[in-house]
């Protein structure tokens, strides 16, 4: 025994991070030859965005796969960054795990300091040539142009050749290497990646030139870059007692106020002192003497205190007005029935980083009745296309109960089914993917949690809007029966007794017995026009409130010829409508000026003061507007409705049940 | 710009890989409470039964957890391995990328030199307490016993103390951690998982205590240790050019052929050779001067030329006998009506690593019609237990159209629903997980292939059963009709024309006009009483062959009435039946003795030389035995009734149409 011990010891030894990742390259995301391509694309790419919003610049990138031989594919990746320095320029592109954002909080593609470098050595390990890097910085005359090669047992590279060259470039950098792999089209290909790049990125010029020829070009849809985020120190919530204790160690802090203060973001000096209070520690002791049960205490401390949420700048959402129009630009053709408001989340916090999530969905039109749903997934506005079985997002989608909300779903458990695309992006300081890969979210609770709370969200909105077609198309049914018959019965009756026929329309109202709200978007010479007709099918005359979500400063004075009797937060407007009279309708219409195509296309309408159960074609104003418009009280709304406490929906329903 | 790309550079700088694995925790599989204490165990009970199965021991290993405080436990795993010697402690549970395994091929569970120093960083970064490990070598009086701290900036470990303690045992380890965690039961649980260990290694004793008390303890189920797995050279077959490159820059061998002879299994002199000579290289070339060109060459002539395939000494697959009986052991209260002969095929190879591939399916009893299958998932004696979506197994069993194999699914996609348990074991010197917490396998395509061909080689004898099931339900009913039936139109008819009632009994038959087989298994006093009953229920004479698959050896030849008229490879046995008279029956029967129960009980019976049409009970032997055991020609038979050539599990329903 003891010499198999000692002979086991004798095997035992360092493995190079490269040699690691060498012979797992597969965890890369290079497991299959089709794979293989899109991710060195990807990687490639994420890294030219990044640099280029880095330090500014609106970024232009122009990507090129030619097919050499066999399987062998060159693969070129150019922008208009800032370029590289000469001497970084073989630790960037031949070294794993170097990198700058490593060690900072903020949210952006690559972070880790593995992917170009992965891709230049899967490109040797497959084809055994050097890759060959171009890079001007704008205050040189020329480029460095020069080959590595990697070497995967020391984990640096080796330039082969070097030379300066002219570029016809102000500043940029352009990577080309030779790598095994197969062309494909279809969902999972460079094609379809790039589309993704340009759904989110609307600031980025993307130029595509395929094996197969030809020219694509993602334009530019606007000049403005995304806000710059900003670097942030990790939130308090969720951070390890391991970690608190080695940064306690390391804080260039002289006492445990300013420590907290300085090292953590959204510690105010009077926070410090609060959490130090509760954890009973001296405000000026010195961060390195925290003890163990001093670390345990200062976390049990900071779940007691209130602390805000993170900073908002640290994060770029991709917007919900963005999220709708990328959706409408890419899927027109799809002519899709509702595009769902969609939802961006307020920052929450796990293990100390900052995220952000936001839904989207789509439904109708061309999209199969047969299929399960589209996922459409993002992380820090690169689109994910593999694993997603894997992914936080994927899982968060399975766990809703989706025939709640008006999709097929066997079990109420699983995938949906049904006309429909689901867009999930999930942005932060810091992913958490389940492999250096980056194709899916682990399954983090704080995030799932996120994901699943913004698709019920977005999802009582789609609901919302299937219930309103249901009802709406029932009651024309029931209408269409009501008119046909009624007068026949008073022809046959009236035959019968020898009498008259009798006037019927009392009696047809008297039958349905609703105010049927009819509301109607239409484009034309550059206005929205939005119609809003209230029918009385009751017996007697109707007042109400009717209430709408619309961009007020966008409303054509002119056109409107009722005035609100309330407007509030410049979107959410109220109208007093004093008299319609039994048997009659009344129009509530306006023009939206300024209002690109496409942005606003479908009414929210709401009404108050009449009874619901005689209302049909709009909801009753839930209690508060806040409960339909604001994220975080829609949580409480969706635990209300779970608990039975509220549930609008189904209240509407009821009118329905009693038909 | 300049400054810019200056500044960015002074960013840039290197990471190292605990810091890079403790900022990646969920890439371990530390994402949530939950997983983490799964994980650890995990880890450390794989080390563990690695470390015996090296040192040809057979493993019994304890697991205890108890609940500390709040979120904290205590993680206990001790093994009877070969020790650690004291040097090594440190590198081996407190180092990152460390370990004995990572350059050999050979089938282990553990690979990386990652997996128990994970452990050991994540219950420091959590609780901020030191792992405790004790060891004892056999030639050592007494063991080591020291408490380890991390320090992940440097990848290195501390001894914080340390000790020589007396230790009752002959050699061992054992592992002390205290992490954050949440015990839970269920599916996915410590308990699962130990279950899932026992299942795939019977050889191996395992004794747990969880939280909340109790022992529970798998007993081994075998004395024997697994044949022990041989290390191997890679195979030619996949390997790519920039390691050929690499290979030739480091090898010993002085001349090509040697070169390609020791480096790799499988290429004798002559194979090497004859490569050579296709690649147009001189046999004496120093390997080191290889080019580029000629590397491409070597690779491209590898294709051309028969390589054997790769040996199967280095691979351990758990065996059809083994898996058959461990889904019986555990799953004998769902009282399963089918269990599918499992499936294990010959071995392959990706990118020079061999794998082999088993399945396994379990049908009916108690299991629920309504569910998605249920999937048990392995990958070299290791149970998965997560990211079930993001697994080549699960990917596979989603790309098999089911709806052909008799499970309900939905397009012909995705996971089936039905009443069913799916094993699938993937065995290889390397498995390709999709990331360092070893949950997936990656979607390697020669491994999905193999899947995909194990899992229909498995469903089509499920499919078998069904058919067979289904055919006897559907003749039964019509048997009974014409039973009923026919008397009756015989007695009115009879009183109608004022005549005796005829004898129907040759009607009858003309109307069934079937041979109809029926066979039975049952068990009693140690023995398997085997029964195949032919009906002659058609108007003539019948002769036919019956053939069964048998252990021809354990047939009690007192109970065998009727001699065989041949015996092939012990198992295939076939009977000539001379004569069964109209309206008769013939029984052949016999006992197996020495089978253990369960081990027999579901015949496979096929005849020839008789209509197909006229045969219900039994499948028409399929022109040759091999067609349905021996799995090199499934792939053929599976081929060839995709293309339409043969399909005779159609064949067979021919029948059922025309009824």
């Amino acid at each position: 025994m003891a010499s198999i011990a000692h002979e086991l010891a004798k095997k035992q030894k360092e493995i190079s991070v490269s040699e690691f990742f060498e012979k797992n390259k597969h965890i890369l995301g290079f497991d299959s030859l089709t794979r293989a391509l899109i991710t060195a694309v990807k990687e490639s790419v994420d890294n030219s965005l990044d640099a280029c919003e880095d330090a500014g610049i609106l970024p232009e990138v122009f990507v090129q796969v030619t097919k050499e031989d066999n399987n062998e594919y060159r693969v070129i990746v150019e922008d208009n960054g800032p370029g590289i320095v000469k001497k970084q320029v073989p630790n960037v592109f031949g070294r794993l795990l170097y990198g700058s954002r490593f060690h900072t909080r903020a949210q952006r593609r690559g972070q880790q300091g593995i992917g170009v470098s992965a891709v230049v050595m899967y490109a040797q390990i497959t084809t055994g040539r050097p890759a060959k890097v171009k890079s001007k910085i704008s205050d040189e005359d020329v480029a460095h142009e020069c080959e590595l090669v990697m070497d995967t047992k020391k984990n640096r590279s080796q330039t082969v050749r070097e030379d300066f060259v002219i570029w016809d470039k102000e500043h940029g950098t352009r990577l080309e290497v030779n790598l095994k792999g197969k062309y494909v089209q279809g969902k999972q290909s460079i094609f379809e990646y790039l589309k993704g790049v340009a759904i989110v990125n609307p600031h980025a010029k993307i130029t595509f030139i395929p094996p197969d020829g030809g020219t694509i070009v993602f334009e530019r849809a606007t000049e403005e870059m995304p806000p710059p985020t900003r670097e942030v120190k990790p939130h308090p919530e969720g951070v390890e007692l391991g970690e608190l204790l080695n940064m306690a160690k390391y804080t260039e802090a002289k006492k445990m106020t300013s420590f907290l203060n300085t090292e953590f973001s959204r510690i105010s000096l009077r926070v410090a002192r609060e959490i130090l209070d509760i954890a009973e520690i001296s405000h000026d002791q010195r961060p390195s003497r925290m003890t163990l049960d001093q670390a345990g205490n200062i976390i049990e401390a900071v779940n007691k205190v209130k602390i805000m949420s993170p900073e908002t700048d640290c994060l770029s959402p991709i917007g919900e007005g963005l999220i709708r129009k990328s959706l409408k630009n890419v899927l027109g053709e799809t002519r899709a029935s509702f595009y769902a408001p969609p939802i961006t989340r307020e920052p929450k916090v796990f293990g100390g980083n900052p995220f952000v999530v936001e839904v989207g969905i789509v439904y109708g039109g061309q999209l199969n009745k047969e299929d399960p749903v589209q996922i459409y997934r993002f992380a820090n506005r690169v689109p994910l296309m593999y694993q997603q079985g894997a992914c936080a997002t994927t899982q968060g989608i399975e766990n809703v109960d989706w025939r709640r909300y008006g999709l097929e779903q066997r079990g109420g458990k699983g995938i949906p089914y049904g006309p429909a695309i689901i867009l999930v992006h999930v942005a932060s300081t810091k992913i958490p993917f389940t492999s250096e890969s980056k194709e899916a979210v682990a399954n983090v609770p704080e995030i799932r949690e996120e994901i699943e709370l913004a698709l019920k969200a977005c999802a009582r909105k789609l609901k919302t809007h299937l219930n309103k077609a249901e009802r709406k198309s029932k009651t024309r049914v029931k209408f269409e029966i009501v008119q046909d018959i009624i007068p026949m019965i008073a022809q046959k009756s009236a035959k019968i007794v020898g009498k008259p026929v009798p006037d019927i329309a009392g009696t047809i109202t008297k039958i349905m017995n609703v105010v049927w709200v009819e509301d109607e978007v239409t484009y034309d010479k550059k206005k929205h026009h939005v119609s809003v007709k209230l029918y009385n099918y009751t017996p007697k005359t109707q007042k109400l409130h009717v209430h709408m979500v619309i961009p007020f400063d966008k409303v054509d004075e002119k056109s409107l010829a009722i005035a609100p009797s309330e407007v509030r937060d410049g979107t959410k407007v109220s109208w007093d409508i004093k008299k319609i009279a039994s048997t009659e309708v009344f129009e509530l219409a306006f023009d939206l000026k300024g209002v690109n195509r496409g942005e606003y296309d479908d009414n929210e309408v709401f009404v108050s003061g009449i009874d619901p159960a005689s209302i049909i074609g709009a909801d009753i104003l839930p209690g508060d507007w806040d409960l339909e418009h604001i994220t975080i009280t829609e949580d409480k709304a969706e635990e209300a409705s779970e608990n039975g406490e509220i549930d609008y929906d189904e209240g509407a329903e009821v009118i329905d049940d009693e038909e």
